[in-house]
């Protein structure tokens, strides 16, 4: 048993032979016009889902439920812990406070390592196992680092995971208790990238950067398709998230496009991108009206995981989803993050790292502006717990 | 909607009026003849369970799925963040590495506060609300408070709750975190338990005591459920957990009890029991076939979550237990637990607090010991993620 997909390059239509993904030198743009990004395709016609709302049923709770939707074509190799089907979870309380009738957070903190990077770690992990891979290589500020070490330690695969400055010492520490190599970067997240790029060049191991889109984008589908599977086979009107790198909302918005061609769902929710104030240009780009992101080159925030200066072709990506089918940014300061993860833990009990609680505060926002309307159903990505608790002073 | 049950003396037959549940002194012992527990009781017989199983198809990922076997009466005051329904993962290298080719782990850490004591929150703190209580006091020693002070905030409720000494600061400040007013005791844990009970005595507000038994059995019931469901409708050979009060593998044997009397199982698994060194009244009161338990005075661990030198009546009833269905129990040191849970995360990418690691060791016993045998299906509770990675020091 083994998926049907093709890797197309969405702008001059050049198909990669799935063969060549590994050697892949960046970001999985297209080595034909390097002008976009591959884009796994399925073969969405036909009667293979013509039942399957049904059988899905009868599925275990986990984002692998939908495996005739993900890039994998060896199951023995798959590396889980029956992550993602996470809740999806109301808030009435808060919800009512902020003006809004229909609020719904996913809660992925209920996940083996706390963070909705659980969903990608499954996806890359399995994929790299599948190719034979057992070294690999990259930067992160957290949590991908953490969550690629624990899945790799139970496939089997060794870790070298390189960090920038001013993430949490607790993060660092749980990679390297799975087993990974860790190494601190006195620098920027994009020295951190170059220092690992570099060392896996040196030591002929695989880097991590050539897949991390075609798994980012392929598993965050999985959080699209449970969202609408939990509501009743519906599109929330919202579906808001905290954006670094900004390809986590594009793979949302794939999933719930591919559920309209199969007819599941009859429209794709606007999106509300989230961004710190000091790292902001998908939003700020957006609200000028650019179509090319004018990017960061010294991000000022403590939000270690939001300081993605550059996002690259995810901004001309989310764009085009924005105005086409809606949605708009918000951005939020440090500050707000603060007292928004307090505010979260005393009046809802949902403990959240900053980079949860920013999302949470661009809602507000939102719906202040009357971008969301009070009846609309909005579903917000709550990305992860808060795992260093002595860094919260209150 | 509401569901009928009865709280019973299964020594004496005393039937108590649910309005007086609030009033108990102490654990649920019966306030007729205070030699048992009170046993809620469900009407099994009739057509209401015929077609359960598939009508669970179409139910939410939670453990509220089995409602119609949980004491609450009104549903509106469910406080709930989607808890339960949590993996069960196979582990199939480190099973073969002791010997066993069908070990599964239920992995508990994958919930709102990252440990099983979710499950007793969500049931207590629902019925506290049911009830009206916005006041609650309790010892605990950090699991329970932290769960506890999760869902009371988002029911609106206020938590008063004592520590003992040895309890790790991270866990004290993340019930604060919540909402809680916390109180350290430089004490032991019945020491804890005698303060909290003074204060909630001085101020007139509800003690938790009198409910904890009756919501920690019915709550952790639905991990049999679950486990039974997740297997396809089979009871596994064993179930093993680690213990110290003790009520919980006596709500996971209820559970599978309850299934087996509605013809859903065809038997009860044996409970493999755990216990730390340093405080293992419950394992050496067994190994010594005493009808009694023995107490331990001054429990010496470095596990605070497994240091209950009391275990009262649940000892009569794990005995009876063994006895009957089957099951031994294994005794663990604190070295060899802080060794397993780098095994764990090392080997298999998952992280877990010591006492978790006890229940993986005490497994290993039991195998090398043959009580386990080879192809038996074991499934062990694993209870908890180590929320204060500093305190590793691997």
């Amino acid at each position: 048993m083994g998926n049907r997909f093709d890797l197309r390059c969405e702008g001059c239509g050049y198909s990669l032979p799935k063969e060549k993904l590994m050697g892949l030198a960046s970001s999985s743009s297209c080595p034909s016009c390097d002008r976009a990004l591959l884009n796994a395709q399925y073969d969405l016609r036909g009667d293979r889902f013509l039942d399957w709302k049904s059988q899905l049923l009868h599925r275990k709770g986990s984002l692998w439920r939908y495996w005739e939707l993900l890039p994998i074509t060896a199951w023995e190799t798959v590396v889980t812990f029956g992550e993602g089907w996470t809740p999806l979870i109301p808030l009435p309380k808060f919800g009512r406070s902020i003006g809004l009738e229909n609020l719904y957070f996913k809660d992925e903190r209920q996940g083996p390592t706390a963070t909705f990077k659980d969903r990608q770690a499954t996806v890359a992990i399995s994929y790299l196992k599948e190719q034979g891979i057992n070294r690999i290589v990259l930067a992160s500020t957290g949590n991908v680092a953490i969550a690629y070490s624990a899945y790799a330690a139970r496939g089997g695969i060794q870790v070298y995971a390189f960090f920038p400055a001013g993430v949490a010492s607790a993060k660092i520490k749980e990679a390297s208790l799975y087993g990974a190599k860790v190494m601190a970067v006195e620098g920027t997240y994009d020295e951190a990238k170059a220092a690992a790029a570099r060392f896996a060049s040196d030591q002929g191991f695989f880097l991590d950067q050539g897949i991390k889109t075609f798994a980012g984008v392929e598993s965050m589908k999985t959080m699209g398709f449970e969202i609408a599977e939990q509501l009743g086979w519906r599109s929330p009107d919202w579906y808001v998230q905290g954006v670094s790198g900004g390809m986590g909302p594009v793979g949302v918005a794939k999933g719930f496009k591919e559920l309209k061609t199969l007819g599941l769902v009859d429209k794709i929710p606007a999106l509300g991108l989230i961004q710190s104030a000091g790292c902001a240009p998908i939003a700020n780009s957006f609200h000028r009206r650019e179509t090319q992101v004018s990017t960061v080159a010294s991000p000022d925030t403590s939000i270690a995981t939001l300081a993605t200066g550059n996002p690259g072709l995810a901004y001309n990506l989310l764009k085009q989803h924005l105005d086409r089918d809606g949605g708009d940014c918000a951005i939020v300061t440090d500050a707000e993050a603060w007292e928004m993860v307090q505010t979260l833990a005393t009046t809802e009990g949902i403990l959240v790292e900053p980079a949860t609680a920013v999302t949470f505060a661009g809602v507000v926002k939102l719906a202040q502006q009357g971008m969301i309307q009070p009846q609309e159903t909005v579903v917000i990505n709550c990305s992860g717990r808060e795992k260093d608790v002595h860094s919260l002073s209150f």
